[in-house]
């Protein structure tokens, strides 16, 4: 090993002849950003540097400064893919159901109808081809024996899907479980948790998330799309070393995956891409962003050309669930119980209540609909003044049939349950997602308002807040438009999206024109929200879980560095190495007796001057390595991080040289920097830990799990619900 | 001044009896946000702290937390009214070139004909009230005199106009000319320029920009309208404390009126936010979000208000001039006579061509709209097949007539025409925007091509790139969305944004189901112009300005911190103080030798170890200010940073406590530290200087003037363009 001897470089010492696996990180780790983001540097400037050897390392070259694309290529087509199969599986299955087409027993029922020629246009639900179970097995259609019958089947397959459904991420892939979205914003942070997005996570969440959806419980598909999305994002890293080796990088093409997830589940890209700003992503340069940019739009161009009769979602609006609040039950310790409990409780108190019945996407669609004059809804049931000659999209207010008054009874008992079953559902070990539910209950709740703010202007237009705006047979109230900003409201409140939420809401229903509405809500939601609690779902989640994760709150807290530094007054003094004194031996002692992540290095014990840093993982690695592979190495060799060798007796044992795994440039700070400037530098440079001088002698180190710890006890929270490193 | 010898906290030691001004920042210099953060900590901690002494103090802290959200209520509503008031003085100046309104002179043209009663709907353009200046003075009105007087009298209105603004601008408020937009987001990224965004810019840019844009030169006010809502950004800090003493959160108020400003011009709220957010702003945290969101809002609907019969921006389109270089001229040296000259040729060449003599707003909406059955525009000029009878909205794809024709002649002309003016346009000495000029560049080269390929799909419908997607007598090509597709990759190539782009062009058009060509007209134009050079309009301004600006691109030399630092070797070595052994004298001596910002202090010049750094504005202010007030304060009198005065002989007279203005967390990393990771913690934390040191040891030190410099020579430019600091 004569290289060992005459290290020139200083960088470069670091990467020629690397120990295997030196640099990566354990599983529940931060990572370091700073380090992965050198470290892509350096592979950057080999490259470029190899480039100019032969045109066949060039066009390596550029296939490497394009690979980022055609990640986002790759991600988009197959994300799109895997919703637009996702949605045509939930036809079928949520079709199956009720019965099967008698040619074709893969079609759907609007298919097997659309497919058969018998029908006319006006009758295409109605076609011989589809038969409902208890026809196809009894014969009989209308007596009260089939109804009980296909109810009895309905509920059945029902049960039949989510048992499936939580036995299979109970089995396969438990990280399946869940919208996903606080664990990837963790992630996005820094965090490892691996297998979360791993191949099996992938295959078992979009087959369940396929049956849950199906089974008609109340829950949604959005979150769980963007966790398909960043697992599609994932397995493509692995296709390049650029991404699978630098877990910087990776989360680069993760912020972008995130995008593309939201983009596939509303239609939405750019609200995608906001998305992924505002609320998922953690660090997201430019270059992210219009990378983001490029998937999302890959993304929904995939999927409208998969899907395209399905339910266009481009433009016209089209949800799912989502819940806005986490529950433990005594249930919550049988899982398998629990999901066919609450999944029987569904479907057995939706039927009654027509509003509750429907899919809660066609739903949100009716409340967000005006009522024209054809229109045949129940809500749309309004005394119409006979003598009326008016254009159809021009009717004035209207007094309030029955059936209006009917319906807002069902509405009222529809939000009422949808408020309860949806907290039930959320915390389920099964693919859930909380969009929808939240953009449900708020709707319910804007169009009853719409209507009661309606006809208290048609009856009442003397009134001094009608008197202005509003007169006598005028068109003032828009019922549709109260439900719509409910919706964003209550959605704004659960997830504290303002932005993003706003794009969202346009781009799903066209309503460009309603961009004033729609941010005043956004921002009074958020306003309202934030005076219980400064918190969004997804971070509540977080904290419960107890993820290292490092938000953009402010901290003004009076602390400095030395009151969060280790080791406290009292405690034994601070784990170092010397640079050319100490033993193999007592490394390993070190590593033995202690548990932490890494050890500074400085000239000496009385000196205190700090020369480096080095990880636990890798000393450990490279004892391992140099004890296996390199002779005369013992337990009393002296270790050295110095470029030359120290002086030593002939007498002594071969040295080891370490100084390709120090860290030659650790962070510092002083002891009398305010912490909120350490908690801003550990933000911005995601870093994993810190050292602390005074006067250029090392005094302390600062861990992520310090800061974060330190923060919970500033805000009087446990500090020990903070977990992980 | 006792509580100088016991002073016990660190930081209030700072902050306690100030002395007058210290902690600002000269003209031209950059700011350093991690002290500006902590500074408005510590100002926030004590408004707490106080708060739970009086409801008074409690009120106080109450109205403290909300003043960003009056601060952006204030910039909102002045950004929109100002827009609003712009819009209307350019209507009537724009029409006082024509003539005049006889029973009102302050209306304009459309105002006069709507007030009177003697016009009909279809002929609300000509009333008798309002006179062309011709017939007012000579009673003619159809004569060849009276056209050629009319013509002379409109170039004489536009000469006068563009003379005034010219010699405003000269006189009295130099800052007032161009776009802003590059000295902004220099200002943004933390530099100072007093008075650039002052009550006389504001002011002089307002009345500027009427007048230009009314004298018809090819130009925009978007770009302005960005440097006035900066301006009322600026103005309205100055009513809060937190905001005018403070310069990093006035940047956050800053960043979120640039979004107000693009909200205004373009009625594009969402699209505003985005601008800030992806073209202008340095640093971005999601409360600014937030709140340039809720400033935006304001903004758009304030000005809704004011014009509501105006150019109904929201959803429909409307536009203005922004055009793609900079070139220097030699008549740049005569500002006024340069002025004169281009209004002059605009005025002349622009009016033979019928494209070219309306207001390019016009010009842009007439390109981006379809041919009607009824359209009576020339563009609309096709062969109709008489046997049609097909629906007003579906026209099948027609030869085109000998107006067409025609029209794409003029169509070329102008857009050579529009390309030439508006290079020398823009670089004059008055107020002028980037966008529309784009935008018409590109709109009309879209326009010509679409035409081009519809007139191919229809006689050559069997070529096979028509083949499969275009049968013959279908509506398969649609001009005017090219034309709209070319306006975003024309604006997107010059400015280089991509999401804000799309959101902006969809705002101001409605067209939300363009999304897709309008995102993949975003990419491509993106990947092409950045083939060219990386760098956008604004960016390639701040270069050639000089100004100190570190965008984001990355940058991946291979050089350590040891090579970019000062002293090189072979320079005298680092001016450094001493904590207890300089004398006043010395401080003093130092001062006027060297021109550097700050001078780091050591333990001593033998050990070399850091305790601090002090600034030479506060140390030049705390000399002179101890001089005046203090006692015993002589040359030979040694200052000293540390808490205890230095043990010193009984002759000595009274030492000089200075530790008030040192500063205990100087940011420091290590010689070996990669350049790259020095350019991020530069570009992440807002540094102005970082020290370097080995092994706790003082080497040297680099600011960023030096970062700059060394990026321009790595990237082989003149380091020296760098000139501020």
């Amino acid at each position: 090993r004569v290289n060992e001897m005459n290290g020139s470089g200083n960088l470069m010492d670091f990467l020629d002849e690397p120990i295997p696996d030196v640099g990566m990180y354990e599983d529940f780790h931060t990572i370091d950003w700073l380090r992965e983001k050198s470290r892509d540097t350096d592979r950057h400037r080999k490259i470029t540097s190899r480039s100019k050897e032969s045109i066949w390392e060039f066009v390596k070259s550029l296939l490497d400064a394009w690979s980022g694309w055609v990640v986002m290529l790759l991600i988009g087509l197959l994300s799109g893919t895997l919703a637009g199969v996702i949605d045509l599986a939930v036809d079928w299955m949520t079709d199956l159901k009720e019965g099967v087409c008698l040619f074709a027993f893969w079609y759907s029922h609007e298919q097997c109808c659309w497919t058969s020629n018998e029908t006319t246009f006006a009758d295409r639900d109605k076609c011989p081809q589809w038969q409902k179970w208890a026809e196809l097995m009894t014969g009989h259609t209308e007596s009260a024996g089939a109804y009980v019958l296909n109810y009895f089947l309905y509920v059945l397959w029902a049960l039949f899907f989510s048992f499936l459904a939580v036995s299979l991420v109970r089995v396969f892939a438990p990280y399946a479980c869940g919208s996903g979205i606080p664990e990837i914003k963790t992630i996005l942070s820094g965090f490892i948790i691996r297998g979360y997005l791993g191949k099996w996570t992938l295959l078992v969440k979009t087959v369940t998330l396929v049956l849950v959806v199906s089974s008609g419980l109340s829950l949604g598909k959005e979150g769980p799309l963007v966790h398909v999305a960043c697992c599609c994002g994932n397995l493509f890293c692995s296709l390049f070393s650029k991404y699978s080796k630098n877990e910087g990088k990776r989360r680069e093409v993760l912020s972008a995956a995130a995008a593309a997830g939201v983009s596939v589940a509303f239609g939405a890209p750019i609200g995608g891409v906001l998305f992924s700003l505002e609320e998922v992503s953690y660090y997201f340069p430019l270059k992210t962003l219009w990378r983001s940019f490029f998937a999302a739009l890959v993304a929904a161009f995939t999927l409208r050309s998969i899907n395209p009769f399905g339910n266009n979602r481009l433009v016209l609006f089209y949800v799912e669930y989502h819940t806005p609040w986490y529950m433990m039950t005594r249930l919550g310790r049988y899982p398998v119980l629990e999901v066919i409990a609450v999944t029987g409780i569904t479907a057995i108190l939706a039927f009654p209540n027509p509003y509750t019945r429907r899919s809660t996407s066609q739903l949100i669609s009716e409340l967000f609909n005006d009522c024209g004059a054809l229109e045949s809804s129940q809500l749309c049931d309004y005394i119409n003044n006979p003598n009326m000659s008016r254009p159809e999209d021009d009717i004035p207010d209207r007094p309030a049939g029955p059936g209006v008054y009917s319906a807002l009874w069902q509405l009222a008992l529809a939000l009422i349950f949808k408020m309860v079953i949806t907290i039930f559902t959320f915390g389920m070990k099964i693919p859930s997602g909380l969009f929808i539910p939240s953009m449900a209950v708020g709707a319910i709740a804007g169009r009853i308002m719409g209507i009661a703010v309606e006809q208290m202007a048609y009856h009442h237009h003397d009134w001094i807040i009608f008197k202005n705006w509003c007169r006598p047979g005028a068109d003032c109230v828009t019922p549709g438009l109260y439900a719509m900003v409910g919706a964003a409201a209550c959605l704004g409140g659960v997830t504290r999206m303002t932005v993003s939420l706003v794009v969202i809401m346009f781009e799903l229903t066209g309503g460009l024109e309603y961009i004033v509405p729609l941010m005043a809500a956004a921002v009074t939601s958020k306003w309202v929200a934030d005076a219980f609690g400064k918190e969004s779902i997804y971070e509540a989640h977080i904290r419960l879980n107890g993820y290292p994760y490092l938000d953009q709150d402010e901290f003004t807290h009076r602390t400095l560095a030395t009151d969060v530094m280790r080791p406290r007054r009292n405690e034994p003094p601070l784990a170092v190495l010397t640079q050319d004194s100490t033993t193999v031996e007592d490394v390993e002692t070190l590593i033995k007796e202690t548990d932490y992540n890494g050890f500074p290095v400085v000239v000496s014990r009385e000196s205190e001057r700090l020369i480096g840093f080095v990880q636990r993982r890798d000393l450990t690695l490279a004892i391992r390595n140099a004890r296996q592979k390199q002779d005369g190495v013992v337990s009393s060799s002296v270790v050295y991080f110095t470029e030359e060798p120290p002086c030593l007796a002939a007498s002594h044992p071969q040295p080891l040289k370490l100084r390709r795994i120090l860290n030659l440039s650790p962070f510092t700070v002083t002891d009398h920097t305010p912490m909120e400037t350490v908690v801003d530098i550990f933000r911005k440079l995601g870093l994993r830990q810190c050292l602390v001088t005074r006067s250029g002698r090392l005094l302390g180190i600062i861990t992520k799990k310090d800061v974060l710890r330190h923060m919970a006890q500033m805000t009087n929270q446990d500090p020990e619900s903070i977990m992980f490193n």
